[in-house]
């Protein structure tokens, strides 16, 4: 047998020792109950009761090979889908040639690499003067970094936070997160931390900004000054509510007058989401400190990064660090991902993917005066009212599920649908995913 | 060509790519000045400044081909080195099957077949009833978790930590954290923490648990009844201290005497770094909460757990979150390293290997009297004393470094080399580094 | 010599003695410089610059004989005046039958006399079924007192205060404070506490009921339910704003809904600074908890009272405790001074007084329209507007001292001459007054 | 009648007047029932369930003309025993002449000559060059000036305080005090306060200056350095425990090389109490911040101070204020109190009567060996042990008012008994005392 006979046929035997594997994932598992060696705490098993084996793009599979179209995308995580072919050939070469795996913030070719090429793909075309810092790959770490950050540059401790804000579930993320039961579960009280309603939420529109400079401006308002504003463009947990340019501008420009930083939490609506590659791109302000994190990786592999003013850089070596602050292959993957933002059929799907999102909203509102639709984007929130605290969007939700459609819901009460297909959806299976929608809709009437 | 040619042909193709992405990942990249895009926070690039690009069980290479034995491996996340191959054989097969790669907390059947392990594997042959919770993939998140749920079962606020601990960067892991300067970044005081001197330390030892009890007992001593006591069994950061048997006993005791929950942060010292799964297995002890990380995944991907004994879950569904708290590309190759602890060639060689360490350590010291050496399993530490402020081990990791040996410094002024091979490292490459160290040791004095 | 004799002639040298000691308190004192030998923190010494001597009514006389109308009564301290004979009487007798002057919360005769003299001519008339806790001898501990007993009746921690808010000095006062530079001195940080506008201020009115309502029912607003609401209801610190019947009736239906305690700060608004005894009173609410001092004792003496509802009497005893919190000298005025609210002369000129002040304010409004005048019985702050930062009201005080009138200065800038004349001030002393005040403003304009 | 007749008649009539009083005094009051009006809160009224009515020096009298001697002195605040006839003819002289009674930080007469009077009796000959400030007339309310004041000048947070401390009640004093209970009721947890204990207490004694030193030098202690260090150099309500000269001269020391600042709390400890005008002066220390009240007004009046070393007086006008911070009468009273200090007799009597106390402590502790005494100049406490929960202190304190004495409790479990006469009681009554408690000691046993 010459070499080459004999590599193939150790390449042909991996293979097929995949093919076996495959099989064993679509059998049922003999695992017996795994709920009783499990903690309380976990959620979406309990909506989805399902095991899921394999998935491709905007489609799921169960270990019975039962198929869901996914429009929930791992909670925003896999903006590109699943598994997209482009990325998982760059992930597997990079495992087979033995890269670095963990390194750290030691420099490695793939990290370099990806900080050129976000740099030159994203942040420079959009004149973006950001520096890049990898955060522990969650997106809360990349809260907690912005936060001290916020603090170490200005000396003070206030943040300003806003109602309907989700940020994370560690202590700092937690402390500007507005969720009553997630802060009682952790015993958080408010500290250093003064919650402003957002310009819109359930409870109506909200001056927001000339509340905040009312209390700037009133020196027995109980405010020290602030050391940051922290906010999402569009507060998807919250219940899907977008902020105005308008209102994003007259806040900016508040921040600057007073010497505030502007942190702006990309992590949900960032890559692409809403659009453009940032949320804010649309309001054409440029925040201070801009956090990232969910889909970044492209594959939704565990990956954080924290950008900010070249001018706020005043980190000392080791000051924010994190045993995981470059997973090696969410750099594979995610410099493969940026290809995408240059690749003009790319953006001419996402926006035609987010045209037919808004028209579907129209549609379902048209039919049922009931609901209110709202979003930007690949992001649809169909609201249910607040009149019977969620029933009727968990039941939406089930009779989706139950028609092979995965959404989450969101807002105070989860009494928002949130759709969120991947934004390069082929239009046949988002067709079909609205269909589902519309019959759950009707169903749970 | 037959379909059997033709799919040979894709696989020889596929390797022919990966065999020209190595040769890139060989050659000085063309990504220009990458400092100046990047956030001053980054430290192990100016301590190790290369760029790394391959890296095989205990050895790394940098773009330019240079050799490196790593004894830092990733701090403690790469226990059993990089890229060891049962472990990638199953992470490509899982990627080339479409696994599925995120699924929040949704059942996915590698993740229930990892709970399975697990539990089979390393919590039911060490009697430990423990309750297992996926979360955010990083050890300061499972630090959040456990405190988290310690004051939710005991409805109480306080924790006791110790003098020299470092439980991570996010609010409520630095709370724990004693690292002054870290603390100082993130304007953290002391809240709701309560820190006492470890047993050993530094400053030499100290009755920690006659201390602790000392307050327990006085009824004018400031401190409410914590909701728990978080220790490391073995402090890694703090300078390379262990905590006797007898005290983590007494320590235990003290604990069920007056109804406070121990964690144990296994997040350095669990995975065998220090020669059984958990450090804490040497003393008899059964901790009520533990927090695992780092080498979990076996290959250096993010993933954290937590573990609590069962009367302790309270959790509600969603009380702690995060999106990429079920890593399953982690699952995956955590499950094939689970394996690795069924293989008694597998422990045969940690043991020799921690005796290994332990005969260096000894001779090392005998041969310089001015230093101090201490540890457990697989991690060493080299104190040369706090006189002059870390600059002698600031000299031996540079003199490793320039001969290609990696490692890395701890302690209060990191005056303390931290020795940590791959625990399942081969003897002669064990030896190699050895003898660098030794070298470099000599050119230091 | 008769025993009589005897005794008159000790009563007629001690007189004397008397007239020597007077005199010397109107001649200069050879004490030389005390400034040096204390604070800097020293605040109305500078803005009266004189030593001031005797007082009677609305008098004081300064050491060299020059006498000034008091407009400012001890920040609403001496409500009845300096000196008034009739609790003068009292007072002399009780000390010279050598009554317990100190006893802590042990029972005296006039500690129960006065409780029960206050329960009889102020709550029961009033319907009031408060019971009494005497408190250190300051406003503030009295608020210190409040805020302890609504976080260990609800069990929680967070308190709604109101911008430009005054509730005292001492941590917990602060905590609820709105000043922003006395918090600053204190380093104290938002926490536990949450500001909200008042009803009425610098920067308009605010609908502060609807707002707290909106963060009350907004799962997502970051607010724990709160243990309560302190309010003044009529602020005086902040500049003299008011708050409505209507808005504190709403204010206490939005308590009531949602179990939240309603706090009122009568320590400057109460004893009938306003025309009732407790400013509250004219709109027709019932607060849970009231802060008492000030007046309360009628004579300038240390004295605080906490007032609260029945049911809320959860205390154990000595768990708010200070040495002084039994003033006895104080309840000896202050029970001389309780009978004044059961003299129909006193209430007529009352009444009368506040009718005249509030026709002065009108008059001098119409005069110089860049004034803007408020108040409420016997308070009235004339705003002369946030344009100049203060400095014209700080010439109207400097005017007005150089003329023989004491006033004070509130608000934001300290922009609002404070007009507080002893509440039953005979009406040649006020129109004396008036009429100083009103060539300062001409001499300030 | 002439003019003299007149006025003669006029001061006889008041003299009946009087009288007439204080047969009402004798006479059981028709005040119904008070508690049901008043706060659960009360403590003593419990402890000695008697209405008091008259007082002088070491005896007060009840309503029904029994006669109690005071060990207890008003917890410390009649240091000089009760209505004592110097000063009370200052008092009372001050009071007939009109003199300021209310004067907020206004210079007035009196007290500026306080403040000289003050400097030239008792600071100057110590050497001491101290600035007064003075702060709301609660003890409470020094500590929150001195706890304040440090961390302005220093800038930092943290305060160092003892196991065993009790500095009051307000938020602040509660931070840095000890008591368990005390605290809860607060809902005060740790928060910028570390706990060390003190050199000796019930557990034993403790190397608390190395201790701190340890944490100190330790840059991973989890503590921030300290503004201040706060104690009290005889811990009384902690348990009568007496801080060695030596261990108060390493803190000084300690304190000197770090750049901490010393508060000294003589609230209790001050105004002669051990023997010297303030308790530090044993031990040659001078610390940088001291806290003075409740005796220094000498006649139980509510008054305190602030003393702390002139280049830390940083304060701008204002902020830290009180209505009540310059308590007129006070410093009549304590004006005349200083002369005292420069009476030899006086100083020569509470020499004398810390003698008599010191020997009846050795006595009693000889003839019951179940007791252990400690105390120093007129304060003796009788440690009862910790093994009965204090019960046979509260037997003794029974046994003793029944008798006709009153006593007060300390200690973690109210199991010492404070023996706190007038430092200037005379030896008649000081050994009729003694009997007294002889007897319920050995009633008790």
């Amino acid at each position: 047998m010459t070499e080459q006979d004999s590599q193939l046929a150790k390449l042909a035997a991996e293979r097929n020792a995949v093919e076996v594997e495959r099989a064993q994932l679509t059998v049922e598992l003999d695992i017996g109950d795994t709920d009783s060696l499990e903690a309380e705490v976990r959620l979406y098993s309990r909506k989805f009761p399902k095991i899921f084996s394999r998935s491709k793009n905007a489609e799921m599979f169960d270990s019975s090979g039962n198929r869901y179209i996914d429009f929930f995308c791992g909670a925003g995580a896999l903006n590109y889908g699943h598994n997209n072919d482009t990325i998982k050939r760059m992930v597997i070469q990079y495992l087979t040639q033995d890269g670095i795996m963990h390194g750290l913030d030691m420099k490695t070719v793939i990290r370099q690499q990806f900080i050129r090429k976000f740099h030159d793909t994203i942040l420079k075309p959009r004149g973006l003067n950001y520096k890049v810092q990898f955060c522990g790959p969650t997106g809360a770490d990349a809260v907690e970094a912005a936060i001290k950050l916020a603090r170490k540059v200005t000396g003070r401790d206030l943040i300003i936070a806003f109602t309907g804000a989700y940020h994370g579930m560690s202590r700092g993320a937690l402390s500007v997160t507005g969720g009553v039961r997630a802060r009682a579960a952790g015993r958080v009280h408010i500290h250093n931390t003064s919650f402003v309603p957002f310009e819109v939420g359930p409870e109506g529109s909200f001056d927001s900004v000339g509340y905040i400079e009312r209390l700037l401006l009133d020196a027995s308002s109980g405010h020290e000054k602030p050391a940051a504003i922290i906010l999402e463009p569009l507060q998807m947990e919250g219940g899907i509510y977008l902020a105005s340019s308008a209102w994003l501008q007259r806040l900016r420009d508040l921040a600057n007058r007073h010497g505030i930083l502007l942190i702006c939490d990309e992590i949900q609506t960032g890559c692409g989401r809403t659009g453009p590659f940032f949320c804010f791109e649309g309001s054409q302000i440029v925040p201070d400190i801009v956090t990232v994190s969910k889909s970044i990786s492209g594959y939704g592999f565990p990956m954080s990064l924290l950008l900010f003013k070249r001018e706020l850089d005043v980190w000392e070596p080791g000051e924010h660090t994190g045993t995981f602050r470059g997973n090696q292959l969410a750099f594979v993957s995610a410099s493969a991902a940026l290809d995408f933002w240059q690749d003009a059929d790319f953006k001419a799907r996402i926006d035609m993917n987010g045209e037919s999102m808004r028209s579907f909203g129209l549609k379902i509102q048209k039919k049922d005066s009931s609901l209110r639709v709202r979003g930007q984007g690949a992001v649809l929130g169909i609201d249910t009212g607040p009149t019977d605290q969620g029933r009727r969007a968990a039941r939406i939700q089930e009779e989706c599920f139950n028609r092979g459609l995965i959404v989450e819901l969101c807002g105070r009460d989860d009494e928002v649908v949130k759709i969120m297909p991947p934004i390069n959806i082929d239009t046949p299976t988002l067709n079909e995913g609205f269909a589902i929608l519309q019959a759950a809709l009707e169903a749970s009437a």
